[in-house]
């Protein structure tokens, strides 16, 4: 009976050894490589931007965008893959505020950071999608209220501090009109829906998929978020291929000194079992594959195609 | 002795259960919201990026860029904070070969993707940093070798696939020197070593801190990494500012149609207690804070500053 006791003993201190070392390495935070191989890598990516082209829709405000063939200043002539082994692309853009972008603040007001101020900090964030399409279906003019993000949060939960938070209302199912740049009716955000976000949810920046973040005459969203220190994204795409909780979403931009706006990327992370997207390793990436046609310029269209 | 066998037999299930219970919710992996609450908000953000100028060092085959505030093309004049209640940005970009860069292989092989054409998972990845810097100092046109990348592996082990790989020369340092570019001796990346990179390692791309990837007189590197479908970053600052092991980078840059160069953002993530750089929520994000000076157009410059 007492080889019975011991034994007992015996297991009971490796199980609670067992236990308190387990423990300990549940608790020691993993490396953000190892955050990498077992979050980041298996997710799904999807890229929330328009391509930027000479003929994509602008507001009647600005002028067009021109692209052309990099010339070589000593020859006066483009560079060419044939003769040069190489080529590069010359950008005439007349405005910062193009396709997707990033707002600083200072394009309304100049006491706050332009686009090279902003910190590092803008990288990655949780996104909050919230989907208003529905009612867009039904009025062309809808905008967000305070109601739509607590009908979110009844669903999801509270919105955490320091997300992006992206509207869905579908219009840029539409961006290939030109004409949708002039629309005095598209899908907005109230202001009073923005105060809340900002004020009561303490988030990063929110975003919409229209040019302009409302229809009223004097922008008064728009007005409100950058006189008061906010960035803001517009023009985001893509919002029907990511999930309304649970994403992440890679920030990029280029950094221009005195900059007034972002030609801005997105990239939503997404959970690995999620329909939409690619993932690493699972696509050609590096090498990339070869294009069935090369690319070439396009006199007409004023751009390099396939 | 029956009832303390009981007892021993009731404490050693219920530590099994325990011991199941909970390995079952350490291996239930994080969502992507809890990755980014327990290990990317704390983390130090650490900007690899060139701020663009219309005055930064650039190849002497391509002409300086200019900067201009947008014009209005109803009125012919620059829009004003004081008459519009908002500026924006005219770009006149000579290249796309410009400061801080991500080439992808269509600027030497129009086979291959454009800038547009990358996939999204171009996102975020594991940061590798190899640093030569004291090697350069003795020696302004050294390259990396093979033995240097096994020297790093030596110390931190090997190179994961998928992973971003910065060359730390410590040339950008000199960044505000505008005759840098036209040096012809500068610290490279041998051929060897960037097929090692991608051939034994599996890596997505190198980048390094000079505008061009080695000083042979036919670009050798550059040649082999864009003509087989490779990409590669250049212009990278601030290297001196990360670990060289454990670091995440975000990668990010505008999606212009069959464009054949990136004006990138690279922000590095770092570990939460590294010393170098800035955090979530420890400096003004959202609403940002005003600066001392208001930007305003300097005319001699060209561009807008404080």
């Amino acid at each position: 009976m007492k080889r019975f006791k011991i034994l007992c003993l015996v297991i009971i201190f490796n199980l609670l050894m067992y236990i308190s070392v387990s423990a300990a390495q549940t608790h020691k935070s993993p490396s953000l490589w190892q955050v990498y191989q077992q979050s980041l890598q298996s997710a799904k990516y999807v890229d929330l931007t328009h391509t930027i082209t000479p003929s994509m829709p602008i507001w009647s405000g600005f002028a067009q965008s021109k692209f052309q063939a990099t010339i070589n200043p000593k020859s006066g002539k483009p560079y060419t893959y044939k003769q040069d082994g190489f080529e590069a692309t010359h950008y005439d853009l007349s405005t910062d505020q193009l396709g997707t972008q990033l707002d600083p603040p200072a394009h309304w007001n100049p006491d706050y950071p332009a686009i090279d101020e902003l910190p590092a900090t803008y990288a990655i964030r949780p996104l909050v999608v919230i989907p208003i399409q529905d009612k867009v279906a039904k009025n062309a003019n809808y905008h967000l209220t305070v109601q739509d993000i607590l009908d979110w949060e009844k669903k999801h939960g509270k919105i955490p501090p320091g997300s992006v938070v992206f509207v869905r209302s579908d219009w840029s199912k539409q961006w290939s009109d030109p004409y949708i740049a002039s629309r005095t009716e598209f899908p907005g955000v109230k202001l009073e829906a923005l105060k809340f976000l900002h004020l009561q949810r303490q988030i990063l920046f929110h975003g919409h998929e229209p040019l302009d973040t409302d229809s009223t005459p004097n922008l008064e969203g728009e007005a409100w978020l950058l006189q008061n220190g906010y960035t803001q994204a517009e023009g985001v795409a893509n919002l029907e291929q990511v999930p309304e909780t649970g994403a992440l979403v890679v920030i990029g931009y280029p950094k221009f000194q005195g900059g007034l706006g972002g030609y801005a990327r997105y990239i939503a992370i997404c959970p690995p079992n999620w329909k939409y997207g690619v993932s690493v390793g699972k696509i050609p990436e590096s090498p990339l594959q070869k294009a069935d046609k090369p690319l070439h310029w396009d006199q007409k269209l004023g751009v390099r195609l396939r």
